[in-house]
Formats: C-alpha cells, sequence, structure tokens
C-alpha cells in the first residue's frame, strides 16, 4: 500500500489509498492576492496567521506555504521571504507543510528551516526543473509534487500527461527516491472550456494508482474555473475523483460545502470509520441550514429519513404479496 | 452502448452511460406516508398530483408510481388503486413512468393503461418473482429494474449480489428479454451501519457496467440512514456512484442540494455539454445562499475565482523562475 509520509515537528500524517484525503490549505499564496502581497513585502504577517488558524480550523490536514510576491529578482528575494513564513506558520500550527515555490533557491532555504518531513511543491518533467529539484527531494529525504507537463507545457493528451508522470517517477527513482515519495498531479483544466477534462482526470488517476501506484493531488478549483456557482462544481468534483482514487487535493478548506463534500466521501470511501468525524462535525447539523438554492424547487418538509419503501422491501419486509 | 429506452405518451428517455443521470422521482409512494395512504385510500389524490408537479419542476426525469397503501387484501385492493395513480400522472405530466408494486397483478394492470414505454419496478432473484414478472416484462416489451437479492434475502457478499443480478439477467434473456433491458439495482446498504457499504457498491457497479454491461439504479437514500445531516452524505455519494458507472437512482429529485450533486456529476461525466444545464440553472446563483453550514468555520469573503496559482504555474505562466 502506497503511503506518503508528511510530518510537522510532532505529527506525522500519511497520504494514501485507505487513509482519509489529505486536504492541503491554499489560501497562504500571494499570487493573485495583491493585499497579501504587499502584506508580506512589508514584513506583515497578520493575514498569513489568519489564514493558518482558519484553515487549520477548517479541518485543513496540511498547508501549502509560497512567498512568491513578486516576478521581479524572485531569486534574491523569495527565499529570504518564504523562510521567514514557513517559521511563522510552523511557529503557530503544528500540521505538516508543502513548501511551494517556483524558485530551486527559496526551497532549498524553506527545506533547511522546515520542521519535520514537508512535502515539496513542486517539480514538472522539464529537464532543468528535474536535475535543479530531484537532488534536493534526495538530499533532505522529503516528498515531492510532481507536476505532469514538461517543456512541450500542458498535453491534451491524458496519455501524454501519464508519459510525463512516468518519466519524473523514474528519474526520481534515479536518484534514490521511492516513488512512494513522489505525489503526482495529474493537471486538471476547466470542464467549462474542456467536456473531457473530468474524465480525462478519472482515467488518469486510475492509471496512476494501479500502474505507477503513488499518491495523488490536484489544484482542485480549477475544474470549475469560469463557470456560476463553482463550489457546487468543486463540491461534486471531490467526491468523483476521491472514489476513483485521488489522495490530496491543494484546495481551500475554509469552504464549507467544499469539506462537507471531502467528509461525505471519507465516510463513503470507508476512510471515516464509524463515520466518527462525520457524526462529530454534523450531529448538531439544522435542515434548515442546509444547501439550499435559489433555482431549485421549495424542499417538502418532510426530512429525508422518512422514507423507508426500498429498504423495507428489499429486505422481504412490510408488505404482503 | 447499453440503452434502456424509456417513454411517456410522447417523450423518449434514454437510459445509459454516456447518457445525463436519470433521476427517478420517489415521492409517489405511500410507504410510511400515513396520510398520503389515507389521502389515496380515499379518493383524494391532491398530494399525489402536487408531488408529481412538483418533483417535475425539480428536475425528475421519470416518476416511480406506487400505490402500495395497505398491506391488507393488497391483491384486490392496489391493481385498481395503481391504475388509478398511474392514469392521473400521466394526464398531468408527460415524463416515463415506473410501475413500482410488489402485487403482480397491479403491475399487469398498470402495463395496461400505462401510455409509451414504462419501467416496471420490480423484479428479484426470488423464483416465484422470476416467474411471474418476467414474461409480462416481455409481453408488454418494457423494461424492468432487477433487484439483487433472492430468497435467502439480501447477502453482505457483493459477489453474491453479482451473481444473483447475473442469474437474472440470463433468466430474462431466456424468455427473450434483452441485457439492456435490465436495470440492476445492486442493493445499497446504510453506510452507518455497514462500514464498507460505499466501497461495495462501487465494486458493484464496476463489474455490472463491464461485465453484464448492464444500466443500473438504487434507492439512494438508504445510504445515509441512521446518520446526521443526510443530505450531505446523499450529495457526496451521487457523484461517486456516477463516477463509478451508475446510471440511474431513484431517489427524491425536491432536495436542492442531491439535484445539485446529480447536475455537477453530469458536467463532470460529460452528459452536460458546454455545461449548459448546469449554467442555465446556476447563473444567478448566488454565493451568499451556498451550502453553508453551522458546523464549519467561516468562510471568507472572497469567492473560489480569485486564485489563479496553480494553473498559471502549471501553464509556465505568470511568474519568473
Amino acid at each position: 500500500m502506497t503511503r506518503t509520509i508528511v510530518a510537522s515537528a510532532t505529527r506525522e500524517i500519511i497520504i494514501g489509498f485507505d487513509q482519509p484525503f489529505c486536504v492541503i490549505g491554499e489560501r497562504i499564496n500571494p499570487t493573485g492576492r495583491k493585499k497579501l502581497a504587499a502584506e508580506m513585502q512589508a514584513g506583515n504577517f497578520e493575514t498569513v496567521i489568519k489564514d493558518a488558524l482558519e484553515q487549520v480550523a477548517a479541518g485543513a490536514t496540511m498547508l501549502d506555504i509560497n512567498a512568491g510576491v513578486t516576478s521581479v529578482n524572485p531569486n534574491e528575494t523569495e527565499p529570504g521571504l518564504l523562510v521567514q513564513t514557513l517559521e511563522i506558520v510552523q511557529g503557530l500550527v503544528d500540521i505538516p507543510l508543502a513548501i511551494d515555490s517556483s524558485v530551486t533557491a527559496a526551497i532549498e532555504a524553506g527545506l533547511k528551516v522546515a520542521k519535520g518531513r514537508p512535502l515539496v511543491n513542486s517539480v514538472t518533467g522539464e529537464e532543468e526543473k528535474l536535475e535543479a529539484i530531484l537532488p534536493l527531494v534526495k538530499k533532505y529525504d522529503v516528498p515531492v509534487v510532481a507536476i505532469s507537463n514538461d517543456e512541450s507545457g500542458i498535453s491534451m493528451d491524458p496519455d501524454v500527461r501519464f508519459a510525463v508522470a512516468k518519466k519524473i517517477v523514474e528519474r526520481a527513482m534515479d536518484h534514490g527516491i521511492k516513488p512512494h515519495d513522489i505525489v503526482v498531479d495529474p493537471l486538471v483544466m476547466p470542464i467549462g472550456a474542456l467536456g473531457d477534462a473530468g474524465r480525462q482526470v478519472f482515467q488518469l488517476l486510475y492509471r496512476l494508482r494501479n500502474e505507477l501506484k503513488v499518491n495523488t493531488t490536484c489544484g482542485l478549483s480549477n475544474i470549475s474555473f469560469g463557470l456560476p456557482h463553482r463550489h457546487g462544481i468543486n463540491a461534486g468534483f471531490i467526491p468523483m475523483v476521491i472514489g476513483a482514487g485521488m489522495t490530496s487535493a491543494i484546495m481551500n478548506p475554509c469552504r464549507p460545502q467544499e469539506m462537507e463534500a471531502v467528509r461525505a466521501a471519507n465516510v463513503l470511501n470507508g476512510t471515516d470509520p464509524n463515520c466518527t468525524n462525520w457524526i462529530m462535525t454534523y450531529r448538531d447539523h439544522k435542515p434548515a441550514e442546509a444547501g439550499a438554492t435559489a433555482s431549485a424547487a421549495a424542499a417538502p418538509a418532510a426530512g429525508g429519513g422518512r422514507r423507508g419503501g426500498r429498504a423495507a422491501r428489499a429486505g422481504g419486509g412490510a408488505r404482503a404479496e
């Protein structure tokens, strides 16, 4: 059974097919968040701290940490800022972190200070990336996210994306890195632009699980890009990818609809034994607050538990022939 | 490609792997609804009419019609009442119906009056049932739901449930009924009582689709029996069974959370071309009304579309190395 071990100073988490889905909180990332970028550049970590605490409270398993505040001289500025951010977050919360940067020097600086066993995010199939990142992954004995694109970009052919993932796994093995320390991102395209995006990912996940036997992750909300009511698409996508074998995702744990989908899928996938986490989370749930939407027809007052017909009948039960 | 054709007076619907998920509205069923049973016995069809209209408005693909108001002398009373109910509903709405009864005489009476091509609900692997129902299915050239239990009850072993389904398909073929007219119900157990219930169904669906090549259905809400916030479990289960190959379910279409899960899964499964149905349904969706729950952490104000980080990076995009 494939097990990727990540750890904070004192807590170890296993990513695996028989484990609860690993939710990697995405919020500490200034990409596209101008205010956060400006704050971090000014040495103000208030939002970082708030985002760390909120994501952990919302149920994140890990936190992704990105400090890419600028495209100007990131090689000079990003390592120091990433180290500072990592140290603040790991001083505050005790869950494993992902060191997220496209700057190799920042990744290495982060690896030097991170406690436990962080996840490196990420390597791709690009030659330059492979040669820069894999030696670090080996040196620090950590797992790494492998994004299945290379110099030619992202292929629209899932077979090519699988081949890129396979190449990265093989190249990692050449460096002495075990496949269980590679977490493949098969790349999720927006379903609004590519109608086949869902089925592509489901097929890729099946092959990654059964042929490469690796854990997997993705930038989850990409799937709903450009569509109305994105949370509804995301919340439908989560159980489907979990059912198809995905074991983690980089996502926003502060979205109740998405986290509910994660918790339900854990129950249904058998990774929430005795439904303990579900029951603890929702035992006081009030039906009136459940996901009613403006567009759907009014729901009748009676609850979902009212009808025993099919169960009773199938059991050979209540009704005479 | 397996296609089960059902029809009302003028509308034909295909149940199939490449079709939108077929939602069979469950509400017109007096089992466990004392008030409805009393009304129907008194010849009052107000609730039946309301339930028919509401389910169609909410997006049901078909309606299940059950008139089992009593366990006393159902052989005498049920055929007439089922005929009356069917005639009222098919006079009101123009979508295909499922004739749902455990009384063979009621099924036959229903088949005599139903317009189009109704679905018979159901036959089991019980010898007496097979010999009673299959000749009717052949005579009226209609599809039938095959529930995978037999005289020995419901097996907890999914391999036995598969074997029962296979036996029904084979026996139907002996009667000249094609496998594409058998819609197998693999039987869904409550996940709260049987932690393996989800994975059992996913495995069964895979085999039913790939080995028997049949369409499938289930009494969907059974999965969440006994748990708090059942709609959340149901809404997670729907995308998982659709991803695993289920093509229809008997469920309550008047529940917005469950129908949203159906619509999202159709988008992701590629059966809502260009996301047309999703966009039409949710284009005016207001995020504030989305499924916020009492138990989860407060969601930040920013919407889900804000972050382009991963997509941008994977595309080789915005940030310098």
